[in-house]
């Protein structure tokens, strides 16, 4: 599910999990756990997808079998991963080497710098359409990087943009052409940040990044509550079973 | 005072106050009941104006007629009125059909999104110019759309500025020519909202809209204790008569 | 070490410590003398610096004579001095006449307006590349002008930038060619801001920038501690003295 490549004092967790890299809860906890050895192994960390596909975000179909305790569970994994990463001792790219809905471009919102593939991808938080609500912490980590008020427009409406908007607007960093530019992209920019004198580099960083601490701190339990709550509300339940009807349709038909 | 339009689910609230649609008493009353009201019966709103006039702010001529009790009541008003808007259960878009000073460019910025009418129009905080202090809140509300550095200089100069520059720096969101456009546009924007799955619409935008819910807590009380007494100071009395006296030479010059 | 320079109702402080204007403790604390002195005595501010450059930033040469509590008294004395820039009863310009690095940038970020001048200079908080840890509250401003996404990145890379790309960020709010345009667009702007109504001016700038007030007294104490910490420690003292090593190999090879 998760491949380990060290390049140097540089690991890449590159998802591995055909076949759209969906989030399960077993993705997650390897990934959170991954992330945890890399800040004791490790100088820098880049979580990379697929060639064209980063992730195609939480694993709905695999998650609709779950019960409330379940979901309490994953919710509290994926609130784990997300804070592993926002305070993570070690800087952490995101290689977002294609597309990137929900979830995926969730966990690339709490790296330190984001770097994506151009192409025919797109990214957002389009939890709006497929009926699930993004907690106060997730909105206000967009909200660092594109601002306050396109945060809201993005996040309300559900938009998933493409690379170049993506670009402008400051949801990523960076672009590259294809898989390996973005990946090497991201091995640049971290080998240039460990260059640095390290004790400041990561001072400052720690520093940049005290807000995380703070919020994370204030909204995990609430977070969890709220949206297991919400996920088996009977709006949701109608909007994601909608949802995986059409996919399967769309299989049976390629069938 | 106020014209009210249905738009099958969305519900136009029309500024009808001739000759400028000057926020007086009754009016912010009005408009604050009228937004309750639309929150029970309809699925979205919009604010507009007149043709060329969204509004030209508060009723100073009246306001100077207002003793302490007054003019404290009448700001509780004003903040109620924004507070209305700003948690407002459905989402609410200013149709800024033309000029908007001050107190018409303070309720447009607590909507969920504002697009303005392009032409010889101006809009922004001129307060400072007209001898008035901008609550915190308000200033806030200012840096959401455009940021803190860009937020401070507009307040502190109070300045105006065109339609284009407030596209460019985030103050309204879209520009379209005319008010039919510009009403249209509005009307557009609302109902692709609504065919969003409505109940995680809802959730995030009122996740993206939590902060001001807890700064009016925070602010109410004593907003109005300082409006009150920088109402009354000589030097806001000062600035606010000199204006008066103009307009009315101006009026008398034309007679 | 500081000219002090009346322009009617606005003095200038101009930084004049040969050879690089390097702030060490006597014109740390003269700076902050002449502030308070302006603001009894004036109605706004500039702090200007010589032609092609601002500041060389804090002398590290003279602090690294001094032990714990020398250290710990100068960098109260340099907090003070940003307390009172950012807190003034009057507005305050930045004129940054040239090249600007880590201190005489920071003390620009809590002033209410930047023009600086075109030409082959750098501003940057470089303070990642010579060792040092920059505190929240100083991160928190630049983060207030250029957005907190960018702010992470500046800080933690150490960047310098150009003046063009100064503007575009938000880290300066104007660009002029030359000493005399810089200092007299500082003027002008003063001078326009002082036509204002004075009162609502004030009032308005003491609400836009209150969140400083806010930040200062909560971070004050802990940055000190925790600055001279990290000033002692082997890792700060090992690049500087490396940096203060090649600038007097430098010197001896021009010899």
């Amino acid at each position: 599910m998760l491949e380990i490549i060290n390049h140097r004092k540089i690991r890449e967790l590159r998802l591995a999990r055909p076949p759209v890299n969906a989030l399960n809860p077993g993705l997650v906890k390897l990934l959170t756990r991954s992330m945890q050895e890399a800040e004791l192994e490790c100088e820098a960390a880049i979580i990379s997808g697929s060639e064209g596909l980063f992730s195609a975000g939480l694993d709905v179909l695999e998650l609709m079998q779950l019960d409330h305790d379940g979901i309490a569970e994953f919710w509290k994994s994926f609130f784990e991963l997300l804070e592993t990463v926002a305070c993570s001792s070690i800087p952490v790219v995101a290689a977002i080497t294609g597309h990137s809905p929900a979830g995926g471009a969730v966990v690339a919102l709490f790296c330190d710098y984001r770097v994506m593939s151009r192409g025919d991808y797109l990214i957002g938080l389009n939890e709006t359409r497929v009926g699930l609500v993004v907690p106060v912490v997730l909105q206000s980590a967009l909200a660092r990087l594109v601002g306050a008020r396109t945060a809201e427009l993005m996040v309300v409406t559900g938009a998933m943009i493409d690379p170049e908007k993506a670009l402008d607007t400051g949801f990523v960093d960076a672009l590259e052409t294809g898989y390996t530019d973005t990946l090497s992209h991201a091995l640049t920019w971290c080998e240039e940040l460990l260059n640095l004198p390290r004790h400041s580099m990561l001072g400052n960083r720690a520093n940049a990044r005290a807000i995380f601490r703070k919020e994370f701190g204030e909204s995990k339990i609430l977070g969890v509550e709220s949206f297991v709550e919400s996920w088996f509300s009977d709006a949701t339940q109608t909007v994601m079973q909608s949802l995986l009807d059409q996919l399967k349709n769309k299989k049976s038909d390629q069938d």
